[in-house]
């Protein structure tokens, strides 16, 4: 609490010296303005909690976003698959992110490479963190394994991907969030030991690298390994769309992507009651100010991503394509993750607006390499987020940095603001250790899946589908037996599944012939 | 802040006079209470902008709610068609109203007809406006357009579709906002200078003037320029019900309205964190309590339209139809939308049962006029909204409207509750001033946007559906290729768009013949 | 508000007795403090407010959750029916329960039987309960009548479906909120008067009993009076798989039920400003914290009850089910409900485990008896909700317990935790109590429905499916006339409902043939 409040009886008692009862006195007064002082403390704590709570819970719901997204841009009869992928990302990740994902993250007070306290929340919660801290974390660590396994869709084994997801969500994903966010990590910007990377430590607010690079960069190798679909090129290696199977499941994704990204960019401020003390602003601004700005530049960068990916794909294809907008915000989001605490609204659009075209060239690229990622995930997320990453070395604000990142005056800022290249630099580190880090730990893995033939399903499951061979059946059954015989002119082809090992009969999809 | 607790040593000083360190002992007291005093201050920021922003958040996924709403409602071939431009009402929006929609709205000190300051959020934060209010206004501005585009979806051009949303977004709404919502509109409720019109001024709390009248009359005019899709009348002139193609993503689409309108409603009140001071009631009662009854008026007039439009349809059609509960219950929000903070519970209970009827009536009013409104959206959001309008100036109670609207003491209330009919004129004038001023702005619009032959599409196109020929192909692929060709008798006819831009193959949907 | 702020004049007075102007300075120190103290009071209500609605509102959200689960979970032909069975329960339930249902739940002072004051929330706020509360609670109700409309999914009619929804809502549930959550309820573990059912008193946090049991005792009820679906247990009783219509909505509903838990369950602490006075642990320990604390358990259960689900399920079906997975997850939820607050996340993890195999039992055991429950909601919320009762009375945590239940020093705890076996006896009464208590009521109301015929659909209209019957139509149309006939290929069989009441033509769901 704001020491100004603490009130000491025996500081005061020397200036009511001549009074009667001056030890009373001043002990009466003191002890309410502790009551006081006491009463304030507990109310930051219940807003933060508050705040950061409710944030938590819009991140995710990005979970459900990823999932919609998904399941609508892959073929109908793979939607199974990709959703089990999605709910097994946050349920197995909610247990090693519990057992040790947090504690290589924020296990403080550790080393420079690795946190080592906390685990199975020991010591918990702690005047540094407290549950909902947990909460908001893991959040974050199951976004990552989700957007890798966009990439890989539509023809990756699925003991597959439970291995690749628990080493990406318990291991690899918390070294880097150690790195560039707890207090002890080497390239973090407010590491409490001063001594930053360049004097500047990088500024990856919400996770451009941490979260969306890490998982792009995932994905774009397991895809790599595993190769393209079967059909996604033809013969003579014209690309060939295989177009996902629901453009609704789509736009629902995308919108509640960008419904939880809301908790996902200003929520990173983990706590709104902050003043800024002797700002030139008024005392009506604050970190709620800055809460406000970070929501504003969010919005900002995707709406310009959005209407950018519009036209120009209008132009060169020829079609106002709704998917492809999606993916176009998508991408905004993901670039201004980096920087949207730290830059101005006008700065946001012009993030939003390069989003677009890193997209459209890193689309172009992958296909002239007949690089298939169902998803576009890895020039999603691994080509927006790196450009978000360098926006911030290049349009982060003097006064948004120093505010958000306090303690360190005359640290660099962007270049173009004036700032010089050391934010920039450090922000070039990141990408560079993200794309080393994740190729050394993840590559070796999806290629020894690849070895001990784990990672790619056969050639017939693929043809017939994931949902049929694994899963079950398929995930839709618009016409059934029991309708169907009770209407003109419709006869019924009954699939069964060729092992079904139940007795249960399966109602599969009937056809009409 | 309260100046209950402003502390000047001055003041105390004398109180103090005959102690040895008298002025010691005023400035230590007197520090400290200015310290609790500022730490209160930033508190209340925190608080109320943690108020607002999710309440923001909540309003934004009401345009998700609308996507879903309006893909299920217009049929398969529309469906990419529909949704995108939900899409880009959001981008757009959020371009436009951060350039100059906010500024034409709330740019104070102005004039009444319009505001304008803040263009780009220009000296932004201030006093009077954080981010977090602008990031709230936006989620209202494009809801606006997002009504019209149900009333015109099926048979519009895209290019049409650009124009009249970001006319409506960016000018026609915001100037309406400013003449009932801003501190300095000619018809506001709470104009600081306090020449009020008819001595009340407009209660329009949350918008079903402001924004649900404004987007279903600029629909109105659209589907009417326009005329009916084809095969909606009969050559005989009967009504055909062109049903929507999902009544699951009509329903996803109801609630996620309904959940969004508590962010909606209860949001409007910006702040939660205030005081009723001398109330009769007990401390307990302040502004949260307001908040919470606007929750349970909103939610009882929404359930009260519901539940009368199914008997009322079961009653007339013979069915229990889900998706003309839907549309009754989203009336039923559109009507206590103006209201919903100034009645008690059991008025909003009247509110909702009449707006069931009024949405009936319009209903059977536009087939006799051959109006096609594919999401009845002039109905619902024009004649419930209007409604909503003239409920408010017979049941507004005086209590609540000093409490809401404070400062004004023997102002004008609702008619039936013995306030007069001063209110209900006020309410009155705005219904016209309305329908006047966006039938003279998108009126001309439409009819323009019609004589150049940029409003509706072709008869081929129509009849195709625009998402095979405007959208790169169809929203929904159950069956593909691979599958098909692995299972007895299933024949596949692959359709290629005619004028395929590029050379990528869609795999369009497959049809069993 | 805390007394120790409380500052009276009279009292400062003699401390300052030989000042000038003594009773000056402390009536002018003694104000301030008052005007501190009303602040943090007003502060304290806005706080707290804000947590309650939002909350509420998340678990409003669960209603849509219900409803794309339950319509995922049926045939296609059904799917408008469930749906609008959900949208009725919080239509009609805001109704019942502002008028009566609230009442008898909570309408204090009374008996500990039932509530008797706020009808039609007369006297509302008071210094007990204001309007969020309410809102809660409502949400709340509705949510018990969405369980059991699953198991009487596909066969019932609607009229059957309005009158035990009223019922159930408006009366059953209220009955049993208020003795296990009301202050004046029998088995309330925080009864004002203090005199503890075996001194220990019920600990259902969030309710496994008062929702979950009683939700799915009456929906076995309904469903085991009802009989099977035609279809579901073939000739030689063998069980036959009927498979829901849409996988994806299945997932959609989790999702949002998972959502939505974070304020049904971290929720139901109602204030999150409370501090925990002389905690052993520091001062940043409070509710805020508990409430983080309910989070995580609250994740942690659902997501080893889902991987429980998910390996379980593949040994002994041999697929990896995305439906199964997500009733696992369900289950765990489920259980965790009641203990959420007083356990440890380990402990949590123990009781998502053992729920996964709860349910996968009941399935069993349903199976073996031919209980037909298409959404396993009897399984699932009356089975894993008896689990979890069981669970809090074996590892409810001692300091939890007194945190969260405050004013009775040694009251009993977990019995594995060493706090006796009262606790546990307390929950097995419960258990009882609920089910002797819901099948008194719910069960004699589906016989009587079942008598006058009034309870199941006829033969004729359950193989149509009663989308076609009795709602209007098909809730799909995927393809349709002008659409086909712009394709080559695609011949169109016109299926018209064979008594439609109005001259409106419906285009049905047209087939290829």
């Amino acid at each position: 609490m704001a020491s100004a409040m603490t009130c000491s009886a025996a500081d005061l008692l020397p200036h009511l010296g001549n009074s009667a009862n001056a030890t009373a006195a001043a002990e009466f007064i003191c002890g309410r303005f502790t009551a006081v002082s006491e009463y304030l403390s507990n109310t930051t704590y219940a807003v933060d909690s508050t705040y950061l709570l409710f944030s938590a819970y819009l991140v995710f719901a990005m979970q459900l976003g990823f999932a919609m997204l998904c399941a609508g841009s892959v073929r109908a009869k793979n939607t199974m698959n990709i959703m089990l992928t999605n709910v097994l990302d946050a349920a197995a990740g909610g247990l090693s992110y519990y057992l040790f994902g947090f504690a290589f993250a924020f296990g403080a007070p550790s080393n420079g490479f690795i946190g080592k306290h906390f685990f199975g929340l020991k010591e918990f919660p702690s005047q540094s963190f407290d549950y909902s801290y947990f909460l908001y974390q893991w959040a974050f660590a199951i976004a990552a394994a989700g957007i890798t396994s966009g990439s890989i869709a539509e023809r990756t084994q699925f003991v597959a991907y439970l291995i690749y997801s628990s080493f990406l969500t318990g291991f690899v994903y918390p070294i880097v969030s150690h790195w560039f966010w707890s207090a002890d990590g080497w390239a973090s910007a407010s590491k409490t030991d001063g001594n930053l990377l360049f004097g500047s430590g990088v500024i990856d607010f919400a996770g451009s690298g941490v979260v969306h690079m890490v998982g792009g960069i995932a994905g774009l190798w397991g895809a790599f390994i595993e190769g393209p679909r079967i059909g996604r090129f033809d013969r003579i290696g014209r690309s060939v769309t295989l177009r996902g199977h629901s453009a609704s499941l789509v736009v629902l994704g995308t919108f509640l992507l960008w419904f939880g990204w809301y908790g996902f960019n200003p929520g990173s401020f983990i706590i709104i009651l902050k003043s800024y003390g002797d700002s030139t602003k008024g005392t009506y601004y604050g970190q709620w100010s800055a809460i406000g700005r970070t929501a504003v530049t969010t919005t900002l960068a995707g709406c310009t991503a959005a209407l950018t990916t519009l036209f120009g794909k209008r132009l060169l294809v020829g079609h106002w394509n709704v998917v492809d907008v999606c993916n176009g915000l998508l991408g905004g989001f993901a670039a201004i993750t980096s920087g949207c605490a730290v830059v101005e609204p006008w700065a946001a659009i012009v993030c939003g607006f390069i989003a677009a075209w890193v997209l459209i060239g890193f689309n172009k690229l992958a296909t002239k390499l007949k690089y298939d990622d169902p998803l576009e995930a890895a020039q999603l997320h691994g080509g927006c987020g790196s450009w978000g990453i360098i926006f911030t070395g290049l349009f982060a604000k003097k006064e948004y940095v120093n505010e958000v990142y306090p303690g360190f005056p005359n640290r660099p800022y962007g270049l173009f603001m004036g700032g010089g290249g050391k934010l920039l630099g450090s922000q070039i580190i990141q990408i560079l250790v993200i794309i080393g880090w994740v190729s050394v730990t993840m590559g070796p893995l999806f290629f020894l899946l690849h070895k001990f033939k784990l990672l790619r399903i056969s050639r017939e499951d693929e043809t017939a589908g994931m949902d049929l061979t694994r899963h079950g059946g398929f995930a839709y059954i618009y016409h059934d037996e029991d309708e169907g015989s009770s209407m003109p002119g419709f006869k019924i082809t009954k699939i069964e599944p060729t092992n079904t090992p139940t007795p249960d009969h399966h109602h599969s999809r009937s056809v009409a012939v």
